[in-house]
């Protein structure tokens, strides 16, 4: 089954927003074995959605549509799909009542607007894809062969209605072409030294398998994909082809799930019973984050200390004043004493200090924006690396976040092999 | 201009990559009174690419292609725009030369993957957006009265190209269709009341006047956007409308630019000489990440303590063992010690601490996953709030991030006000 993902509404198309919500839609269907083709983000004008609706429909054969379901103005979804499928809208009383209950519930004293009455109406050829988790309903159409399901845009509405409406419905579909999925990530080969080491592997395969190469910094995510009818033949198929792989790649393979490289860190922290904490300036939290965003992370991920302002340092990360004074809060003796600083005072196996200059303003001509310092502690030994970034904020933030995390990796390995 | 994004790669669509790239675009393109009409996100596949590219030459005169120029199997771009311009593919013998210095600079001793010299390879009918910043050069093609722009999907070198190479070219452009943008941040209203609240401006809007929601937790924003051929008309309309919904909507709204709400709070504890510190256990870092990520936070912001493990909590935040053993790590007892700690720790004025169970593991009958302890600490007061979110882990950090900001924002307010 071929899939389509139409969100509407001008926030994607301005930049205000991040289309996060097709990239779940679509991790959610390929696991039914429904490959989303296309993701198309559109104005919320009349004309923009009709022509979007009727174009999907000659390519795919479920349509997924986000968006303009609420009860403002700019919502016009619902308006345009009466169009599209020559139907009327109806007023759902179930639909309704929930909708006045929610409302009473927020606001106990207040009348509801009329506005919200309109939440009710739905198409007079839809199955209402009951929300229950907010006011607008879902709705699912099935025309001339075609699935359409029509979403609200509010992502904790969608996400719910998928996995408890959409995605029940959609498993009751055999799926004829199948679709099977190998990854590995591999740490510290660039993308082009890795092709060239796979390259007779790679020129080897059938036309039904297909490599990816996902590049990010310090990091390669290989996707096998494989695509058939016979789903065992597949597997059996995608299992060897991937152990071809990870023998010629060797140990820089370092997880052969889908898994993200905080998610390899903290399992193997867990199985060596090692634990880890961090002390961050320029990173300002944000490798506490992503390794606390990992279910999970609590057996390992003791705390942080965002040391901020000097006297942060100074006071709970016993950082010298003179050492401040002399080399500066960028500089490598500054994040060695962090470093060792937040491994005594929490007693953890290793742990991460970060100091730079995140930009886009604040830096000298010594130290320029986009100077970072990280060292990493672990059992017997302290590393440390200066790296010299862009002046881009956010990506300074991201850049030391991951190489602060690589080194730390580095670390582990060596120290666990010794 | 009309213009269309198309991103090329499987990653997007099977759910991998959020597509921050055209996001991103599409905010630059907006600056130029360049108006992003679709964004499509397509398989590499040749048909595709190339029923795309037509596709898109007949709704827009700018047409911008990221991904697939890269040097692996997967990355056919360069391929299929030979075909769709009917040109050939020649090798640009300074962008050889970059590539073989980059590849030199980073791998001393070794020899450059013949994969490599591909990246060299170029539209004939092309002007060559030369890439300072990696490997895959970008290109310029016009025909037909179009524009056709094709750009690497790396983030870091697409922004370098489209900054330093693309908008420097389309900024000589005259476009004759105007766009302006006006923006309101509102704070504790929801989307329907404040719909009804301004129904009568919204009613008398002419049809150049567009009026957009865009809700989020606790927040709406509201985009006003005015299209015409005179920019100072319609700058002078703009502020006249933007007025008038501030007249009428109140205190509730926060700012009158597109800033994010962080940045609000940051500008007004800078305004009002406030700091602040938190003390972060289920939110771990993503508070304080959520702020840094602020130019000239550091002004305000003093640093966090993320104390995942309970002994953190003791130990630097000064929670009594006795609180932990008698109401737990989440409860209303534990919050108020924690801010106090952090408060009295790093010397702020204000200071927020979270505990919670953010799942999906961890929960109990009396403490479920979801649930949340927030407590704000200011110059007089400490308020606390207990929350129930969901199952979904990222979900309840992001909800109990932006309830934390929220009632650290009432509270200030407040005593601002005293």
């Amino acid at each position: 089954m071929k899939a389509e993902i139409i969100t509407i509404g001008d926030e994607i198309l301005l930049g205000q927003v991040v289309d996060t919500n097709s990239t779940w839609i679509a991790q959610q269907l390929s696991s039914l074995q429904i490959h989303v083709k296309q993701i198309t983000s559109i104005t919320d004008t009349h004309n923009h959605i009709l022509s979007s609706l009727k174009e999907a429909s000659e390519r795919a054969d479920l349509i997924i549509c986000t968006g303009g379901l609420g009860p403002t103005k700019d919502d016009v979804t619902k308006n345009v799909a009466a169009v599209y499928f020559n139907t009327a809208l109806v007023q759902n009383d179930s639909v309704l009542l929930h909708v006045e209950n929610i409302f009473q519930k927020i606001n106990k004293n207040k009348s509801m607007p009329v506005s919200n009455i309109s939440q009710a109406a739905v198409l007079a050829c839809c199955e209402v894809l009951f929300n229950d988790w907010g006011t607008a309903p879902g709705m699912w159409i099935e025309k001339d062969g075609k699935i359409y399901v029509f979403l609200p845009g509010v992502p904790f509405e969608m996400k719910k209605l998928i996995t408890h409406r959409v995605l029940p419905r959609l498993s009751q579909y055999v799926m004829t072409e199948k679709f099977v999925y190998r990854h590995l990530l591999v740490i510290g080969i660039g993308e082009s030294h890795l092709a060239e080491k796979i390259e007779k592997i790679e020129n080897a395969f059938s036309d039904h398998v297909k490599l990816a190469f996902l590049p990010k910094i310090g990091q390669v995510r290989l996707r096998l994909s494989l695509t058939g009818d016979n789903l065992s033949l597949l597997n059996q198929e995608a299992d060897l082809l991937q152990n071809e792989l990870i023998n010629c790649i060797g140990p820089a393979v370092i997880a052969t799930r889908d898994v993200s490289f905080e998610e390899v860190i903290i399992n193997e922290f867990k199985l060596n019973q090692c634990t880890l904490a961090t002390a961050e300036s320029c990173t300002g939290g944000n490798i506490a984050k992503q390794i606390t965003e990992i279910s999970g992370a609590s057996q390992v991920f003791i705390g942080s200390i965002v040391a901020y302002a000097n006297k942060v340092k100074e006071q709970l990360l016993n950082v010298d004043k003179s050492t401040l004074e002399r080399y500066g809060a960028v500089s490598e003796e500054t994040v060695i004493e962090m470093a060792k600083g937040v491994k005594a005072s929490l007693g953890t196996t290793y742990a991460i200090a970060t100091s730079g200059i995140a930009g886009p303003t604040g830096g000298s001509i010594d130290k320029p924006v986009g100077s970072v310092w990280i060292a990493v502690i672990g059992k017997k030994q302290v590393i440390t690396k200066h790296f010299q970034f862009t002046d881009d904020r956010l990506l300074n933030i991201e850049r030391a976040t991951i190489s602060a995390l690589l080194l730390l990796w580095n670390l582990f390995l060596q120290e666990k092999g010794d």
